[in-house]
């Protein structure tokens, strides 16, 4: 029987704010390059106050994904949480008109925190340092998981970034029960290497107890294994996950599967803004998946969703990706 | 002696929502294709939920401009109203992050319109299609005007668009009086000319009375005064203002002044995104003026600002623009 819906994401519900700025200004503003840094509203507020004049787009991790998802014409939902505010209502109208499904309630207006916004910056070189305000996206409770949704999924996916929301871990057990009893199957993606710092031994069980496809980059993997062997690394992973798929920037990617491996490369593209490479390739792999694609096409979707959105500003695929896929002789 | 500011600008203080759109979707929802419509909130929304994903960029006509002297290094401040919301903080942090002077009362939180958005549709030809609701924009007041500010300004600079606004006429001659007070002069833009035709005789009064500089494109020229013959209106406006400058799209501008004429040639750029051509035009060229360049120089730095702003998404300068000055030999 087919699913009402083949990749259900649950995540970060944020708005990007992308500037563009230089390594000076990350240096003064004690600003580590290319990774994500939590802040709270006063210093999110003072960051702002401090940046050049931006642009705002829809983003968060897995949102990028499934929006990815939905351009590409699957059937795709999304959980995470905004507030009845603007940035609340651009992020949910992103999404739906991508058309993707997005029910989760919405924090109310006399609730103390805003819609989660992460202020992006852009350095000439295309990397972005992203420093995430989170607000009510961080108070995600099991009460938001709709189970139903959840078992007609035939794929979750999980954003590892929500294991810094004091809830989500029950969230997210409760999402994998509910979608494991439909029949369904876990697929996350470990999002950024201090996140795993923060929370080793979540993801460790996670991955070990739920996960059947793993989506990470070198140094989330490095981190995630605690060692400086990238084939150890991902030799691990694929001794207790199903599927482990490893991007490697512009080397393109590795997939790890019933103890064969497959390289991928990597598709050359100016970089103009780096945000989302990670999300796009997850969501157009995911996609490549659903649709009944080898594993080694699926990756080679990916790095065109990867490349695709790192040759503009934001988060969000704007070319054709189906075109692309075409033109590239995947379908 | 040294005025505290170059140029003042007063307009509508918006919040752009680009969208790509097709000639379809424009006939669909009865949008006539390259002007600027007036929505009510209502249709603003209803609207809003029919167009794809969106990117949320400040813009606003004159603010547009402001933004682009400050960016040049202008001494440079903007007269309009947001609301103590979101958006209103977006549009005021990309004005000051800019360089601008910007100081207008906020509307305040129970005030029942938010803060002005545009819709704009921007279709593969490039062209723009806005469908704007005012908000609280509208709602600019004489009070709002600061009279010492105005004494202060060596030009102010008028968007034709307020004429919208219920109390803009007496907002704006309060404006005049005290900039014509301190020894300063008036600019304006017509804006669009079915905003003309909604306010012929009020635009009529201020362009013989008050105006120093017109900015205005062909199509608005040609509404202002009525006729078909393009020579016919610039030498009629020739007549009674003292500079004259006309845009004409890809084929420049026309400038008249004291007897005199110039034609300055478009500079060819691949339009993505025509929003703020214009604007970026007119804060060019109010630059230039300023620092005593002449007027035909002025005319070459407005097209290289209009080109430079029609080559990307949204309608604020992004560019080095006295690079692109210095590269055409100007400065």
């Amino acid at each position: 029987m087919t699913k009402r819906f083949q990749v259900v994401g649950i995540g970060n519900a944020m708005v990007d704010v992308l500037a563009a700025s230089t390594d000076e200004f990350l240096a003064e503003n004690g600003i580590e390059k290319g990774i994500m840094q939590l802040t709270d509203m006063a210093r999110g507020v003072e960051l702002y106050a401090r940046v050049g004049p931006a642009k705002e787009v829809s983003g968060g991790s897995c949102a990028n994904s499934i929006a990815g998802i939905a351009h590409l014409g699957g059937r795709t939902a999304y959980v995470g949480k905004v507030k009845d505010d603007q940035l609340g209502a651009i992020f949910a109208h992103d999404l739906r008109a991508q058309g993707a499904v997005y029910e989760t309630a919405l924090a109310p207006r006399d609730h103390p925190a805003e819609t989660g916004r992460c202020i992006v910056l852009v350095t000439p070189d295309g990397e972005r340092s992203m420093n995430t305000y989170l607000g009510v996206t961080e108070f995600l409770t099991p009460a938001d998981i709709d189970e139903a949704m959840m078992s007609e999924a035939e794929w979750i996916f999980l954003e590892g970034y929500r294991f810094d929301g004091p809830d989500s871990h029950q969230a997210f057990a409760k999402a994998i029960a509910a979608c494991k009893a439909g029949g369904g199957r876990v697929s996350i993606t470990l999002s950024d290497p201090f996140c795993i710092g923060r929370h080793r031994a979540a993801f460790a069980a996670m991955l070990k107890d739920h996960v059947d496809l793993l989506f990470a980059n070198r140094a989330e993997i490095l981190s995630m294994y605690e060692t400086d062997d990238f084939d150890a690394a991902l030799e691990q992973a694929a001794l207790e996950i199903e599927i482990v798929v490893c991007t490697d920037g512009a080397e393109g990617a590795h997939i790890l599967s019933g103890g064969r491996r497959w390289h991928v490369p990597g598709v050359p593209t100016k970089v103009v803004d780096a945000t989302g490479a990670g999300d796009l390739f997850a969501g157009a792999f995911l996609w490549g998946l659903v649709e009944g694609f080898d594993l080694e096409t699926c990756g080679r979707m990916g790095c065109i969703g990867g490349s695709e959105v790192i040759s503009h500003v934001g988060a969000r695929v704007e070319a054709d990706l189906k075109g692309l896929f075409r033109a590239a002789g995947l379908i």
